[in-house]
């Protein structure tokens, strides 16, 4: 806390699926205990939704069990919204429950829109000469924000899922002699490959050949041919092969792979993997199977790593 | 063992997908070290392919080291295949082998397939007048035998499986600010819903409304109106809805629901979850999203039951 100024906190989870937004809600509030200049804690319900709607709950009222209880509990437990403060009466709204509650300390937990809002407030704030310390604490399991070194949460889902791809292996490699077998799992990521590419995280030491065979990642284009020999080449070394992909790849022109039939719904986008398990099967004659992790990448509080 | 036959055991890891077939191995291992009556312990390779082509191994001879790392293990750490002795050119194989091998206890982990297969040994063995002691231990994530209270594996993929759900519940209470979300999660199971039902153990005392709000199995047909009627009501209830669905659901004609493409070919069965949130997006408007655990489900080794 740069702020001497004395005076409330209040801390909001914006945004949605990160394994550790409650843990850290836990830390804030140890920490904020040990300032002096810091009376109340307050924390906002429904993320940036409960600051222009003022509800608004004391967290020092709950029992330490509580606190301490959240920091294995994935979700977030003030509730969040995937709400944004973009219009200028928003702005000025979350500003005056700002100034009402004499908070000087504001923390928001979140990905690249909730930098964003946190941005608009603190410039505001300034605007008005209101003392506001404006923190963002970047939240997101696909580790898509610029500048960050990494964001909380990604540690934990990179965890988990390259333990979920390690052990995925042991299955596969059991079973080569009932033929070659092709695994393809999906995972969360429109923009960025991070989480995809994390999944190489759990090959052991000194041995590229681990699995993860492939990884498919935004960043790169998808091309057939390509993916196709790959598959083939790990097939001949291994007997079988696992392919992780990101869920938003895309081809030489840009396009999706997987293209939602109606491009604005993008929550209808059909399944990467299943597009990809049929082309081997197709092309290559081989039993091809997948499955598709989606917001259960968010959920593995039972995998929390060190790292967050 | 019952038998007082001195001689050797071995041990065959069959069929596929199962979190604790390495567990039982290092079992077996351990306490047939405790029967004087049993001299060497064979392990064959590759499953029933391996009794078949006399390819065995010494298990006494590997380090205690790699027995107890075999208790964390998932899939066959001697190999496995989805050969069946169906034949009786086979059995009489086995036998021969059996024989050679001076073994008198033999030990089979698997599910339905592999019990028949026992059964044919221990038949074949009788007519012989050779003394061979056949017991089978039941193994399978789908819990599908008959008779046997629980299959070893069963518990650790429940314990994962209501995890899961018990995790992807707090993270869709989250965000209900955002509108209603409906997550359908598809686990395996074709012919026997006791995966999906496990999906409910999770469930706290005296808390019947904790997800999974709708559990579709096998067992029960499939019938549309019914399932939108009651996301709808979860919908009301709780903002949200988490619907577990069995791969192999039907419906009133007894057809499966995701009918593959080709019937023959029961692999490249779309995603019932699939089809399901669709029908949830597009009957209800209402945000679906889904997931497809696939073979993940049987290779939680870091969820053990002590079940198991």
């Amino acid at each position: 806390m740069q702020t001497s100024q004395t005076g409330n906190l209040m801390v909001v989870q914006c945004s949605e699926g990160c394994p550790v937004a409650n843990a850290i809600l836990a830390g804030v509030i140890g920490e904020a205990l040990n300032h002096e200049t810091i009376e109340n804690v307050y924390g906002c319900l429904k993320g940036l939704h409960g600051l222009l709607h003022e509800e608004i709950i004391d967290l020092a009222e709950e029992s330490q069990q509580t606190i301490r209880a959240l920091q294995h509990t994935p979700g977030a437990a003030l509730g969040t919204s995937s709400l944004t403060l973009k219009r200028p009466q928003d702005i000025e709204r979350a500003l005056q429950v700002i100034r009402a509650q004499e908070v000087h300390s504001l923390i928001l937990i979140g990905d690249l829109d909730t930098q964003e809002s946190a941005l608009k407030i603190a410039e505001a704030a300034e605007e008005q000469g209101y003392k506001l310390s404006v923190i963002t604490i970047p939240a997101s399991i696909e580790n898509n924000l610029p500048v960050t070194d990494h964001c909380l949460g990604f540690g934990s889902a990179a965890k988990a899922l390259s333990l979920t791809v390690r052990e995925l292996s042991c299955e596969l490699a059991s079973s080569i002699t009932s033929g070659p077998r092709v695994h393809i799992l999906e995972v969360p990521g429109t923009q960025s490959g991070w989480l995809a590419a994390s999944s190489t995280l759990a090959k052991r030491r000194n041995e590229p050949e681990d699995a993860p065979h492939i990884v498919c990642m935004p960043e790169t284009h998808f091309e057939t041919q390509g993916f196709l020999s790959a598959v083939q080449k790990a097939l001949v070394k291994h007997g079988y092969a696992i392919v992780v992909t990101a869920e938003g790849i895309t081809d030489a022109d840009g396009n999706f792979v997987a293209q939602p039939a109606d491009p604005a719904d993008n929550l209808s986008r059909p399944s990467v993997a299943e597009l990809l398990a049929n082309l081997v099967r197709t092309e290559l004659s081989i039993r091809a199977e997948w499955s598709r992790l989606g917001v259960l990448a968010s959920t593995a509080a039972h995998c929390l790593s060190q790292n967050d």
